[in-house]
């Protein structure tokens, strides 16, 4: 029996999660939970599943109800790294969204856990120090996302020299069939209305500006040590194809699958087996075709811009990631409109003088010095609007 | 360097495997080629590759010529075998047509040769007493259809026990927008123009009658060791899909590629690693759609008669296949027309006895059993529409 701690689990990754571990009540055991802020979610869950330890990421809101269940509480940083270190625990899920799974994640690499990471900003920043620390342990890094579970699932078993090139498909996200010249009139409630996948608030606005896919080109190129010029985006508004890999003899395998976030989940805690689902069942006659089409990259700039993060390597990704974040908190704040997300993104990328082979404290300060540059940019074009 | 045997050099799978060991001289040698009694093609394939050893199939085609370019000629299914289990051959293509590939196939699984397998015949035929040879042998059985390597590909570093379905894709051959009732006006040349494959005249009316389908739903049985009632069929007429597998977890792994042979013939040469190859590329921004859908079995009963014969087992399939050689080879001849195909072969098999757990000298004799009858069915049927 597998003892399984969720960081986040009040997000999607981690209610999914949940739905998983209750199917397979033989094989899993929930241990721990964290949460970032979400008290009632916790409470909920740790009333159904009594997990063993619990951790709320955010100090103020741990600190203030102490105790949940007669159950100590572990808060802050410091938390959710003792949740994701624990010696009780084998698997540790990484639902965290944002830059806050970069300190769990490093300290379930040290802890040499099984971990199902959903998590793509921790790599996007810091791909190079957590690949490192990865070569240096014992732990194992399952991704969880559909797309790079995919393209994992394609490559098992196979060598790594024989890679020619990655495609990660998009669904095209809320934006495809409308055009650039109406972007201005979109709001939360057009953006947060994703046409495949039920996901997190921060992710589906980064599905419509495709900055997700552009985290996923920059995850990808850390998880399976590609270079992104090797990585191809090719929307595929099905999402039936969850990704592809073609070999150097032009052989091509494709991973497909019901969109439904509990496969790959229950493919990452079960690695290396796979445990019968038949729930989950793709109907290959209730498809009406599967297409495939370039991006338009006028209309979606964010893939570029982490194309070129990627290639300035260092800082870049990083910096790119922080303000992509504080633009998006921004626009789900209803403070700027959605075509400032890029226009934000790209003038505070630009301005950034790139450190090449930083270290993790140089990373954290390219972080917090992008945060700062954002908000005040921001700040400024939310005055500016309201003159 | 890999000292190569082609059975069948003259047909379509010899051709471009003679193609492919060109395109990489350090990697293989040439050491011996073999057709049926194709003189003109064996000769002058044996003046451009030199081969160390030459057969011929046919007796009396073999006695006649004796010698080509100084070396002596084996002739026969001895020469066959001779070829298939020579000492100084390390890969054995077996490209040959029809039931004649049983023999070689064996005797190359007993001398414990990497085998390329282009025939699907052989273990339709005779597929319990192959897979019986393989296990006690160190012999590699590699498929080169593309449908085989297409699930050979996807299976490749997985666990047999985490598979729940093959999905098999078809084109559709030549009939799929022809109606039932206009097949009657059907001649050789309607038959012969297959859309997507270029293939051997026995192959592609096997692709029209769609029983080219069932002989693989058979094959795949035994080598991927699954139950017929878990190998499904689908119509997917773009032939990029070559074919999937649907693991017990509800994932799905699809082969896909150019429709070009020379990609499953390299990859069964060179398994397990994947020789680069630039002209190999799937373009995906020039795929208009990917569709699937179900066969029409009113339209094409062979199928089902394939099932069937799996189903019922022993000399079911052999009979079956048997039949089938020679109905198609009476299309071919023009004795017979078209819509006669499925008929004999229902025919026959309704009036065989299948006989269980058979040993090879029981398939010979039901194979026999079943020309003799067709042979004699067919005579009858020409007579009749003669009168």
């Amino acid at each position: 029996m597998k003892r399984v701690a969720i960081l986040g689990s009040s997000g999607s990754i981690g209610v999914t999660t949940l739905r998983v571990i209750k199917q397979y009540p033989g094989e899993f055991k929930l241990e721990a939970l964290a949460v970032n802020k979400n008290i009632e979610s916790l409470k909920r869950q740790a009333a159904e599943f009594k997990p063993g330890k619990i951790a709320v990421g955010d100090e103020e809101a741990g600190k203030k109800i102490n105790k949940i269940g007669g159950r100590d509480i572990y808060y802050g940083i410091e938390g959710l790294n003792r949740i994701a270190s624990d010696k009780d625990v084998d698997i540790v899920v990484i639902g965290l969204s944002g830059s806050a799974a970069l300190h769990p994640l490093l300290s379930a690499i040290r802890a040499g856990k099984h971990i199902a990471l959903a998590n793509k900003e921790a790599l996007v920043m810091a791909g190079s120090i957590i690949m490192d620390e990865l070569k240096k342990s014992k732990a194992r890094l399952i991704p969880v996302d559909s797309e790079q579970s995919a393209i994992f699932q394609c490559l098992e078993g196979k060598e790594q020299d024989e890679l020619r090139r990655l495609y990660l498909t998009a669904s095209g996200g809320a934006l495809y069939d409308v055009a650039l010249k109406d972007f201005k009139y979109l709001n939360k409630k057009d953006i947060l209305n994703h046409p495949r996948w039920k996901m997190g608030r921060k992710i589906t606005v980064d599905s419509a500006t495709l900055m997700n896919k552009g985290l996923e080109v920059i995850e990808a190129s850390w998880l399976f040590d590609v270079e992104v010029r090797n990585i191809e985006v090719l929307i595929h508004r099905q999402a039936i194809i969850h990704s592809m890999v073609e070999f150097v003899d032009g052989s091509v395998l494709a991973q497909l699958g019901v969109t439904d976030m509990s496969l790959p989940i229950q493919y990452a805690l079960t690695y290396p087996r796979r445990l019968s689902n038949p729930k989950n069942h793709l109907d290959f006659f209730s498809i009406e075709s599967l297409t495939f089409d370039k991006v338009d990259n006028k209309k979606f700039p964010c893939l570029d811009f982490a194309y070129q993060a990627a290639r300035d390597a260092g800082t870049a990704p990083a910096v790119m990631n922080a303000v992509n974040e504080e633009a998006v908190s921004a626009f789900l704040d209803q403070r700027i409109g959605f075509t400032l997300i890029p226009d934000i993104i790209e003038k505070i990328m630009s301005k950034h003088k790139t450190f090449k082979n930083p270290n993790l404290p140089a990373i954290l300060e390219a972080d917090t010095w992008a945060r700062q540059e954002a908000r005040e940019l921001i700040a400024r074009l939310v005055k500016t609007s309201n003159q």
